[in-house]
């Protein structure tokens, strides 16, 4: 895998020792999540939406309605970008100033592309769906003509991204070392529950291998 | 509290009835995270960050260092966002088609201000670290002069918003009702573990109460 060139598009303006430009890493911060957020522009204002995504190879995939104005809009945009944010801590220094958190964070930019072809259109629906739990696609009913035409897939062709990391204690200033202010990591993580059957299910259906495998 | 008007600005268009701009439900959902994405435009491309956040009353704020370029191109905008997500669930219905998730998403419109008066700074500051982590304020050693010049609070007044809730089962087609097919929800949830504490923190400092208190 490659590293990314450091340009002012993707470069890591503050805390740039936290900056990684290696593909590799980037893309392991993708695989591990589910869900990204982009932005695009009403009338000069950014507006952040998020959504599910899936890749292959440097191609991410998102999805909506064909008439998802967040869509419509970016598909005549040169380049946009999709952000990625593993929470992973709390850090609590002695200094409020070096409170922090634990992340890894990943920032991909590409040249979007509406997807028309209808292989790629039901592979890209296959990967998003993978992407959030695997095993899924084949326990149920795939996309029908009518349901694929009311799809929009937008593809990102990657072409520059960063990635940032803080994973460490915390850091403090020499001068507050002696301070009786407790100082460590509270670790976040993305949680999961017992699934909830929905009331109109089969009552024989056993809960599935996708459900039973779920990782995060 | 009052209710937003509908504008091509804040109006949900896709899944109207997922919709509410009732403010009350909107700064529920603010006030249950910490983070938030906002959105800033590099060369016409917008580039999404996740940042920590702190509200009173119908302001919210975000900081970050002076140098921060996020902030510091925001502050040009006439008006920006801010979008705050809880992935509540992962709904898993008969049909690819009919998947989806649970969440509770909210965008805050609103024109932004650097801070410029110190006490609204200092405030703005507890706010953010209170947000995060409840009582934490009074535990550490609060910003001396020199971290509050090396800091740059962007205050955003809210001027419009939107929900958007979705929190039910799947919903299948009925031509699909009687596919042997699992139908339900996986609840997703923020989840934390038993705090690291660093490794040069005084061995006699107990685990402190806004930790021991911290709830998501």
């Amino acid at each position: 895998m490659s590293t990314f060139e450091k340009t002012p598009l993707n470069k890591v303006v503050r805390g740039p020792k936290r900056a990684d430009y290696d593909e590799a890493t980037i893309l392991e911060i993708a695989d591990s999540h589910f869900l990204c957020h982009l932005a695009y522009n009403y009338e000069d204002t950014p507006i952040v939406i998020p959504t599910a995504y899936g890749r292959k190879d440097k191609t991410f995939y998102v999805h909506g309605s064909t008439k998802n104005r967040m869509i419509n809009f970016l598909l005549n945009n040169e380049r946009v970008s999709l952000t990625i944010t593993h929470m992973d801590g709390i850090v609590l220094a002695r200094s409020v100033f070096h409170h922090s958190f634990n992340y890894r964070s990943a920032v991909i930019f590409g040249k979007p592309r509406l997807v028309t072809d209808w292989d790629e259109k039901m592979e890209a629906l296959e990967l998003i769906t993978e992407n959030i739990i695997k095993g899924r696609w084949d326990e149920a009913r795939i996309p029908n003509e009518k349901e694929m035409k009311a799809t929009a897939v937008m593809a990102i062709e990657m072409t520059d991204a960063s990635a940032k990391i803080r994973a460490e204690g915390a850091n403090d200033e020499p001068e507050d070392m002696d301070l009786d202010v407790w100082a460590g990591v509270l670790p976040l993580n993305v949680g999961f529950s017992d699934p909830v059957v929905n009331t109109d299910c089969k009552p024989e259906l056993p809960v599935p291998e996708s459900v039973k495998n779920f990782k995060f």
